[in-house]
């Protein structure tokens, strides 16, 4: 056991490219830049460290395999190692560093697979630099609209497409990693929580029923810009105090649907921009962005219609023009429940407490559970904090995981399999 | 007239470097930029085609003069040429095209002064680009703490120093513009109303009493930055739905106070920051920008203390942590009554209807207030757009202020004074 915490904190710093985890700016490796490269630069060598054949697919995915024979079907584990920006260090370095240690475990241990084993180091997993997430998964599971996709720009003005081919792949065949059904058997994700169910329940660990992905809307609204100094307050079209309520009112329903119903929801206005944005001129456009997520897609449809209610009444009231526009509604995305029992038994005969939940975040498996038989499984993290410099998973949590990942591995590709 | 109407025209489009004046962009000199550099040159050149003698101080203001004898007594008139990011064609270039305009009123008619005549054309007025206003005329005054303002950056991170110095302005001088009070006679600037009080109160030319300057606030809300879709509605310390509600009380209290008293006061919630500003995190920090004014100081007073009052009663009530900067609080300004008594004296002499009013917007001759005897213009916009690409002046409005300041002129500068 000794053992194992020393090898996964050793490695945790390897896949985080740091001498120590206690950095107060936290980490940064956007999607495709060469900060996620370094990192999967160094899942490789760790991969190879344990015997694994590493290679790279055409959207950038980073595969390190344990092949028995050619031919013998592959169950597949995997995470992500970008992160947003001042981001934690265990977001999806959690996953692929427990996938590392349970193949070490499976090694230590002689166990002999009867399936081939891969560890997929998934590309790209985090919007926070093109608003677009997991393109790496999509792209294996056939989902990737690259077309869509390729006048994306990030904050800089680069587009995707300068972004993918910098990092060293050519963008046409960016959506070529897909595999077919049969390349893969099952896959299974190990990620942090981000959250504190599993402690609010007493329980070690969350095995995963439903993932809550997002319908995320921009909401515009066009008043006219006009000097703050000589416009009487009667005579403005001021764009921000007229939708600025809203952003409480998102807040204020999201609370209230929580307490009518029992499936959660959250939804925030986590960014606005202003239009000139300069002390004095009044807001003549604002654009805010929404994020709604729930496992009931109803439910986030019933807030995006009462916030399109909202909108035109304040449109009513208001000299202001208000324009919503989708960008994102995709349908929650419901696990395998063979892959779930199977958690739940190897956690449960390991005499640990498995707490079956919901995820309110998206992670790559909800891509890959749409071609195969997946499974997700949470490890809890100090007081919910992710995709912040404090977030924090404890080296016993982490091994526990890859403890449950190597079990489950053995079930899943040892005999009678 | 119809001469004047056409020199009027030509020579708005030579300050703006343009060929026609409808841009759906409107126009960006921001200070101290090279676009501003060139509409200075644009002056040089017009003053000098009217035989003027143009010089540029240490702070990069010009200076066009008719000197009548080195040691007499000189009159000024002027305003600024630079613009906000986006802004439009006459806030600045009115009052520096009237006063070229005032002058070839003045050759034409053949008229000899008995004191000097000096336009000038001042640098830097507006504080879109350092946050930092009227950098010409403050330097003129001695009423620029050049130390102060050196580290303020633009957007792209370019000090005020630097930019100064690219301009070709040695940092280390630009205070030394200052003139003594014997240096000149009384200043007056013309300037475009940025508001509809002329036109409600149907008179012609608009004269200036007090200008309001603003008292502007930074209002900084920290709460904590996490996962949108992991962060349960009742766990959270979201900065952005705390603060928010602020934008409405600004509003709100603005216009109460305008409906209990007779002195108008205005306030903006003008600007806004996000950290981190992506669509998956919560808002874990929150800047806002608010601008006051209001000729009655303790009415701006008022104002800021209950904002005080209602951040300290949403921290109790969140948990959130509120800081208030005051980023400038200066007194309001009172023009010189004489040089109010002439300006409305030649408007009559003309059959025009003046209108007493109070200044919302803060211009150069603010600072040139505190040291000559000074008098502030106004002339019409229309709907009171301003800072904005429809912000529009009629050549018409343009004329009648260019005579009233040849007048002007006339008696100042003229026998008997």
């Amino acid at each position: 056991m000794a053992d194992l915490h020393a090898w996964l904190e050793t490695h945790l710093l390897k896949l985080n490219l740091v001498n120590e985890m206690d950095y107060e700016q936290g980490f940064s490796r956007l999607s495709y830049t060469k900060e996620e490269k370094q990192s999967h630069q160094a899942f490789q060598m760790i991969a190879q460290s344990l015997g694994l054949t590493t290679t790279t697919d055409q959207a950038g995915n980073q595969w390190a395999t344990w092949t028995v024979k050619e031919d013998a079907p592959t169950a597949a584990v995997g995470s992500h190692v970008d992160t947003v920006k001042n981001g934690g260090g265990y977001d999806g370095v959690a996953g692929v560093l427990t996938a590392l240690a349970a193949i070490k475990i499976l090694k230590d241990h002689e166990f002999q697979p009867k399936k081939n084993i891969s560890i997929i180091c998934f590309a790209s997993e985090e919007s926070a630099r093109f608003g677009v997430s997991t393109i790496g998964s999509k792209s294996i599971s056939g989902l990737l609209d690259k077309d869509d996709i390729a006048p994306v720009k990030d904050a800089e003005g680069i587009t995707i497409k300068e972004a993918v081919e910098d990092f060293g792949l050519p963008w046409e065949k960016v959506g070529e990693a897909e595999l077919s059904e049969q390349d893969l058997e099952s896959f299974l994700e190990l990620h942090i929580e981000q959250g504190t169910q599993i402690e609010d329940n007493q329980a070690d660990l969350g095995i995963v029923r439903g993932v809550a992905c997002p319908i995320r809307l921009q909401v515009k609204a066009v008043g006219m810009a006009n000097h703050t100094g000589t416009t009487p307050m009667n005579r403005r079209f001021d764009a921000f105090a007229a939708i600025a309520p809203l952003v409480a009112f998102v807040e204020e329903q999201a609370s209230l649907l929580n307490r009518e119903q029992d499936i959660p929801l959250v939804a925030t206005v986590s960014t606005v921009q202003l239009e000139p944005n300069v002390m004095n001129v009044i807001p003549g456009e604002v654009t805010l962005g929404i994020d709604i997520r729930s496992v009931n897609d109803s439910l986030k449809r019933e807030l995006a219609d009462r916030i399109a209610a909202y909108c035109k009444k304040i449109e009513e009231k208001r000299s202001v023009q208000i324009k919503i526009n989708t960008l994102v509604d995709n349908p929650s995305v419901f696990l395998n429940p063979q892959v779930h029992e199977r958690l739940t038994h190897v956690t449960e005969k390991m005499g640990l407490k498995p707490f079956t939940m919901d995820s309110g975040a998206g992670h790559d498996v909800m891509n890959m559970a749409h071609k195969w038989p997946s499974g997700l499984l949470f490890i809890p993290c100090e007081q919910g904090i992710s995709h912040h410099p404090k977030e924090f998973a404890s080296i016993k949590d982490l091994a526990k995981g890859s403890q449950v990942i190597a079990e489950y591995l053995k079930e899943e590709t040892g005999e009678g399999h």
